[in-house]
């Protein structure tokens, strides 16, 4: 062993890549378009935080990257180190390329391609755990916040309706604070999800700025599912029409709507301590 | 009377700006800068919707902004007329101008160059209402957000503890919806706020993800404020030090915390919903 090892070292010392233009880079750099996502089935993270999140949560790392000059961490460090022993692949890049790479955020040298993660709705059955159901919602900063108050309460994962933004847009990715791994996606037509829930005996439960009912006043019983509208224009003829219940939360401000991802959290909140209070503990 | 419009008419018709170079064009696109803001006390709001709330709210609005050629709204043209007429100063310019003055989204050719209002904390008598005090928050669209939940349920306004991001700022104005015109603002140093908390009774409600202490085992008694910490750090030792109970939001997920805006709405909502409760009514 001892005698092979100068070799080794020699065949597995990376090359340090110092070009913006090199292939490799430019792919990684490309998944900052949805376009791009969509065709690869790839999306990039970028901070020490969002790497160990996605080893942790067993998510598909097709490529690690890194930058040596960068990595400070110890823990980084250690990490790259046994991801490196089981096999990973890795790109070694120069601290430019790597902030190249980073969005404006301070970069702490190590990101990850890994491959995106969807279910079919047919496949998913509804249990203990809220879904969060999502019509058109329009900012991906909103959709990766909601995912990660979904994680906070042990909820299942979002079922995206319609035309949406994409969870793996970068900034839904950075909001979602590594929920992106934890909760599970699901994409779905108005009439197939009303299809899934009606099979399933899913109770819809819809927020709506308009509706008399008061969301504290329900009974949330499962499985359940929290179906929330777009941005600007909330839920539509057809969402409203395809809910069970629909509730408001209520106000007493000037202003006539909630941010969308507040919304849902004080929702997901209410649901949450529901369900604490009735087993008198804090699993969700 | 009769006579005499033709001239008033000449006198009155406003120039409109074609050139980006127009120094008062350039003074209100400066206004994006903090250092712009902080210097002249102003800012710029640029929506239909700001601008009537604005008007709504009693804002000091030191000049409107107009693009004639993008002001399709009939709603707009209404209130642009009603201000006029009241004696409001009035800027026109190009379609191209104002895009150019506009952020990213559809820009609806209406806006205003409004006076910041700030109120001093030694002026401040709390009452039944609830504050919400934030100690070096560091994102505007989160700041504007909680503004905009504070508005919902009927709270007082913020208290800027130490280095904040600017209320002002154009992402944080956007993400109130309008509550930048309803909520107080006050700026103050943390002695100087556990003074004030002390003088007048003041219940100081702290939110850290490490204490053991449920949110929903409190009872929230007025005069309140809920102090929360920065987006990465949470409260400082100091912070913590001057709170009379702190509180968590449980979280059962992978994450150990809950976005900034997210967190401060679920206690804002605890705390109205625990009023509404003993009041058996929606008054916050």
């Amino acid at each position: 062993m001892t005698a092979r090892e100068p070799h080794m070292l020699i065949k597995r010392a990376p090359l340090l890549i110092a070009s913006r233009n090199n292939p490799k880079v430019k792919a990684i750099r490309d998944l900052r378009h949805r376009k791009e996502r969509d065709r690869s089935g790839l999306f990039f993270v970028e901070s020490i935080h969002m790497v160990a999140s996605a080893i942790e949560l067993c998510a598909t790392i097709e490529l690690l990257v890194v930058a040596p000059d960068l990595l400070a961490s110890r823990f980084a460090r250690d990490l790259l180190r046994e991801q490196r022993q089981g096999g990973a692949a890795c790109l070694e890049v120069t601290a430019e390329v790597f902030e190249n790479l980073a969005s404006k955020e301070t970069a702490q040298g190590i990101g990850a391609v890994v491959r995106q993660r969807w279910e079919a709705l047919e496949r998913v059955r509804p249990g203990g755990e809220c879904w969060v159901a999502l019509e058109a919602i329009h900012y991906p900063g909103n959709l990766g916040t909601i995912l990660r108050t979904s994680d906070a309460v042990g909820g299942a994962g979002a079922i995206l309706l319609g035309p949406t933004t994409d969870p793996y847009d970068p900034a839904a990715v950075r909001a979602s604070m590594g929920a992106i791994f934890s909760q599970r996606l699901v994409r779905a037509g108005m009439g197939e999800f009303a299809a899934w829930a009606r099979r399933h005996g899913c109770a819809v439960i819809g927020a709506s700025p308009e509706a008399a009912l008061d969301y504290q006043a329900v009974a949330y019983r499962s499985p359940l599912v929290l179906l929330m509208g777009s941005e600007p224009r909330g839920l539509s003829a057809e969402g409203l029409g395809l809910c069970d219940t629909v509730v408001s939360i209520p106000m007493v401000g000037h202003n006539d709507s909630l941010n969308l991802s507040v919304a849902a959290s004080v929702m997901l909140y209410e649901v949450f301590n529901q369900r604490r209070a009735m087993f008198g503990s804090t699993s969700g």
